[in-house]
This record gives structure tokens, C-alpha cells and sequence, in this order.
């Protein structure tokens, strides 16, 4: 299994990232030691996915210290600079979270914010290994069917965690049991972390797949064609409104008609509380080249303006079920109004 | 008004395309004189949209006549290769009821065959000028609005047709009179028809639009962000379900769940009365390439499977209005399993 993101402390300590931009064509790595490369890291989707930003925020601040205590930083420099690395993508809570569960640590030195963050990042593992049990669980109960066909869209795999995955967790320990047919994994426009990373590790995994196009999505749940769909998730609000990537919402949808249950799966850090639903989710926008070129080939009139938000936001009333490690939370079905504070309050 | 299919008599008598694959890079032009010929412009796309494929298989008949005097083709073999045109592309009704409608005068000369193309082609320009006045007065009168904010889906202008446009024809339509804000074009993965051509022609005409990831029409629409969605068609059953290009269902979901209309514009030779429902359409496949790759750029493992279908079938209780140029129907609000065949029986 690939690691995303590492710590490393030989040559000089450093963030070891998977630089996932360059990937399915070239696997090569990025040794982070500076914030302003960690950030860069950030904004180009070197490094992406939920958990795996949790680890960059937390690992990120033993950066921010060592560069502080090389380059000589004032306590607000370097609090300025955890900011920053804590606020480089807006919907993306777990960065946040990650940077925050280290920085209390700051007063205890570097090697304490090191075990925090450490701490941090095999919690994620164990995280995504117990949710990824219960999810497989809930899916085959739930769709009393020995085998499943599973549709799912961005890429949510070992790349986009410390390890295992969250969604791609669940697909990867179906096939496991072999209860696993078939996946069809969506191409995700504009960066195609569907058909680069999320078929990179269907491939390596010798898991049975197709990418599509993420038009052909609603169609494959309207004909039949898969039992479930499967999302990762980049913020989860009490009602079970759910950030992902831009085109969750159109599955979730078309599962709803189908009559097929809509699978989200993330750490219960994904969860936010003080989030009463999707209407107080920032929506980020991207730039425009992304949608303007497409590997590289430009694709459309020059100068052409872009509407490019990055995520899109799935009702609760269309998830099915929010998989976290601490239980499962079924929003469709629930009549409370927040049912994921219920589900901790068991 | 670029012309995407002409007749040229010189220097020999030809199919004049634009090809549709170069732009918006290149305006560039195919003179077509034999079936392969044609029958490559087909299969690649260089000439594609509905009604320009009527165009294309009434005008390809009087190509295969004159070929088949050039070679001393028998009467089988000229019927064999007029059958090669019609069906070159399975989801495209409008390619065989050109090819069918030209092919009826064969007995009569290649002058009456070349007339009754002639006659399909202007008879296809007035069309889509009536259904455009028709789709703008509904959906001005459905929405209460002065001006409108439109999603569209793949490319159904003047390139798609041979003239004008459908569901672009009715924006054009809003356009001229004062009634439209704002156009959302999805790009269209694989082939990116709403990226390279709708946007190409938008620009042309000066209307102000975005280009969009397919991913993100069903939030636009859920975000309140758009008041209709105008689609064209490629086939539509005698109950409203509705083969489009791939992608198309996802909006019709979101317009249900955001109750703004679904509008689907189209010229009555889409309509397939002998078609009970979807069920019955065939969805054509595309290659694997459109997928792995786009403009030489490859984005996805090696060798991996893709599934690409170019077509989904809208239910037709999600499609608000069939705008043609007989009439309206509106098969979602229609008690009648045939809300099609009532609009012309009226």
C-alpha cells in the first residue's frame, strides 16, 4: 500500500508527500521542510483528500516550528505561519483540525507536537480500517447481496489518507471478503483524480473496474448497473449535509430514484458539529485554468470564464448512511434534525 | 452564423463540413465526395448534433449516387453503401430519417434526390426558428421572469444543426430579446462539445456565459443559481423519455428536486412515435481513447477498461417541455402514456 504522506527525519526532518499531480505517469515524492512548500503542496493538490490534509496541517506545524527555530521566528511568526497552513483551503476541515490537535502542543515544544501529530496519523489509519468494517457490513445487510457493484467518484484510496482509505476502505475490504463485483469509478473533472489516482490504486489492488466519465454517473445508477454508491467526504454537517467533491450530489440523486442506498465514509473528524447543515459549508472556487485545459491541452476559447467550485453539497436527506468509526449515522432515515450529534450521544 | 454542413457544386459537387474536432483551435473544413469519407466525419465527430446529422444523411445519399456513377457501382452495391451512411451511428434517429428521406427519390435522378436533401435542409433551419420562439415564449410564461439564467448540456447550436440551433436557438432566441442574464455550458466530457464548441459559439454571438465541470450542473441548479435547463435530443419516445448525450439525466434530477423546468428542445424528426419508451433506445458505446485521453494527453493507467456510453434516456416524467415546431408537450405534467403522439394528433 502507497503512503500519501510521511514523516521522515533523515536527511533533515521533512513531510514525505506522493507528488499526486503527477501521478498515473510518474510516482515521485516531495520533501517538505518549509511552510511556504507545504502550502504551494496544498493549493496544487500535490497533497489532497481529508484525512490526509489532517495529517498535512498536523505534521505542517512541526515545519512551521523547525523553520521558526532555524530562521529565528517571533511566537506571532510563527502563529501567523500556522494560520496559514491552517487556512490554505477553506472547506476542508480537516486541515484545520489536524493543524489545531498540534499547535496546543507548541508550548511543549517540538517533540511533543511531533507525538501529537503522529499520534494524529495512525488514529487516521485505525480510523479508516474500523469504519471501512462497519461500512462493508452495513452495505452487504442492507442490499442483501453477496457481491455488490459499486459506483464512486473522486478518489478517497490510501492517496487520499495516511493509509487504507475511507470509501475506497470500504471497496477495499469488500473485495477482501469477496463480496466486491464490480466498480465503476467516475473520471472527476477537472483534475481526474478518479481516472489518475483512484484507478492507480483499483489497478495495483487487482480490483475489478471501469473509469466513466462523471456525466455517465447518474445514468450507470438509473440502469442498474451498481448496487451502491460509495463517497468519501470533505465536511459533514450535523444534519448529514455533506461536502465532496464537485459531482457527489448528482450519485446521490440518482440513487434516490434508483432506490439504492448513497454511502458516505469519513473519520469522525470529517464531522463538523458546530456545522448545523450545508448552508454554512464555504463553497471554494478554483481557477479557471483547470477547467480552460485538460491535460495539459487547452479545450476551450481563450479568456472564457469559468464557474469551478470545488465541491458541491449533498442534502442529508439523500445519504443513505455517514460511516465514521465511532458508528453509523442513517440521515435519509432519520427524523432528528441532527442526526449525526445523535449518533456520539448513544 | 457559421454553417457546420453545406452543399457546394465546385469545383465537383461536395459535402461542405467544418471540423468540429479542431476547434476552437482551428476553423477548419472537410470537402466530403465519398461514402468512407462521410461515414469517417460521422464516426469521428467532425460532424455531429442531431439535425446536422439529417443533413448529413440526405446529402450523403446524393454523394453515394455520385460516386456509385464514377465507380459503375450495381444497384445493390449503391443501396449497400446508402445503408452504411444511415446507420453509421445507432442513437441517431435523424441520420437514417435523412438518409431514408433522400433515398426515396433514388429511382428519380440524383437532381430530385439532391432537391429533396436541399428541401430537409431548409425545412431543418425553419424549424429550428419556430421551436426557438415557441421554447423562449414558455419558458418566460413557466418562469414569470423577465430575464433568465440557463444550464445547457453538450452543444446544440448552429454546428449542431444546420442552422440556428435547438435548445441553443431558443437561448439565442432569449438572447435577442432582452430576456436572457446568463448562460452556464457544461464542458461535455469525453469529447467536451460544451467547452470547445458551445462556448465557442456563445462567444460569437456575444452572450455572456461560464464554462462548467459536468460535475457541477446539478449544484448549480440546486444552488439556485439557474431558472431553466434547455437540452437538445437525439431521440425522443412516443412517452417523453429522452436519449441525450450523456450527462443530460443528471440535470433533469436536479430540476425535479430544485422545481425549476427541464426543457428539452428539438425538431419533430427527433421524435420517434414508433418508440413506446427509453427502454427501446439503443445506447451507443463509444471507444476507450475518449476516455484514457484527451488531446494527446493521457490521464488514466494503461490498458484500463473504460465504460462510455454516449447517450442516457431522461425518464419523461422528469422533462418539463418538449418544444418542437408542431407544438409543445409536456410530458411530466401529461396524465397520458403518450404525451408525444397527442401533441401531433391535436
Amino acid at each position: 500500500m502507497v503512503r500519501a504522506i510521511e514523516w521522515r527525519e533523515s536527511p533533515t526532518p521533512h513531510i514525505r508527500l506522493i507528488d499526486q499531480t503527477a501521478l498515473p505517469a510518474v510516482e515521485t515524492y516531495l520533501e517538505i521542510t518549509t511552510v511556504d512548500a507545504l502550502v504551494d503542496a496544498v493549493l496544487s493538490l500535490a497533497v489532497r483528500g481529508a484525512p490526509a490534509l489532517g495529517a498535512t496541517g498536523a505534521l505542517g506545524v512541526v515545519v512551521a516550528m523547525n523553520q521558526a527555530a532555524a530562521e529565528g521566528w517571533s511566537d506571532d511568526e510563527l502563529a501567523a505561519q500556522i494560520l496559514r497552513i491552517r487556512d490554505a483551503r477553506p472547506t476542508a476541515v480537516n486541515l484545520a483540525v489536524g493543524a489545531d490537535r498540534a499547535s496546543a502542543h507548541v508550548s511543549e515544544g517540538v517533540e511533543a507536537v511531533l507525538a501529537a501529530a503522529l499520534e494524529l496519523v495512525a488514529e487516521d489509519e485505525a480510523a479508516n480500517r474500523e469504519l471501512s468494517r462497519l461500512g462493508a457490513d452495513w452495505i452487504l445487510a442492507r442490499t442483501g447481496k453477496e457481491k455488490v457493484r459499486v459506483v464512486t467518484h473522486c478518489n478517497t484510496g490510501a492517496l487520499a489518507t495516511t493509509a487504507w482509505g475511507t470509501a475506497y476502505g470500504i471497496i477495499h475490504e469488500l473485495h477482501e471478503r469477496g463480496a466486491l463485483d464490480y466498480v465503476y469509478a467516475d473520471e472527476t473533472r477537472p483534475l481526474l483524480q478518479g481516472s489518475r489516482l483512484t484507478s492507480w490504486e483499483l489497478t495495483r489492488d487487482e480490483i475489478p473496474h471501469a473509469i466513466e466519465v462523471d456525466g455517465a454517473a447518474s445514468s450507470t445508477i438509473l440502469r442498474g448497473l451498481v448496487d451502491v454508491a460509495i463517497i468519501g467526504a470533505d465536511r459533514i454537517a450535523a444534519n448529514g449535509d455533506t461536502a465532496n467533491k464537485i459531482g457527489s450530489v448528482a450519485l446521490a440523486l440518482a440513487c434516490q430514484r434508483a432506490g439504492i442506498p448513497f454511502v458516505v465514509a469519513a473519520p469522525w473528524t470529517t464531522v463538523d458539529l458546530d456545522t448545523a447543515d450545508g448552508n454554512d459549508i464555504v463553497i471554494e472556487e478554483r481557477p479557471a485554468e483547470e477547467v480552460h485545459s485538460f491535460g495539459g491541452a487547452v479545450v476551450a476559447p481563450e479568456g472564457v470564464t469559468t464557474f469551478n467550485p470545488a465541491f458541491d453539497v449533498t442534502p442529508g436527506d439523500l445519504v443513505s448512511a455517514v460511516v465514521t468509526e465511532k458508528g453509523i449515522a442513517e440521515p435519509a432515515a432519520s427524523s432528528s434534525p441532527e442526526p449525526l450529534k445523535d449518533l456520539i450521544s448513544r
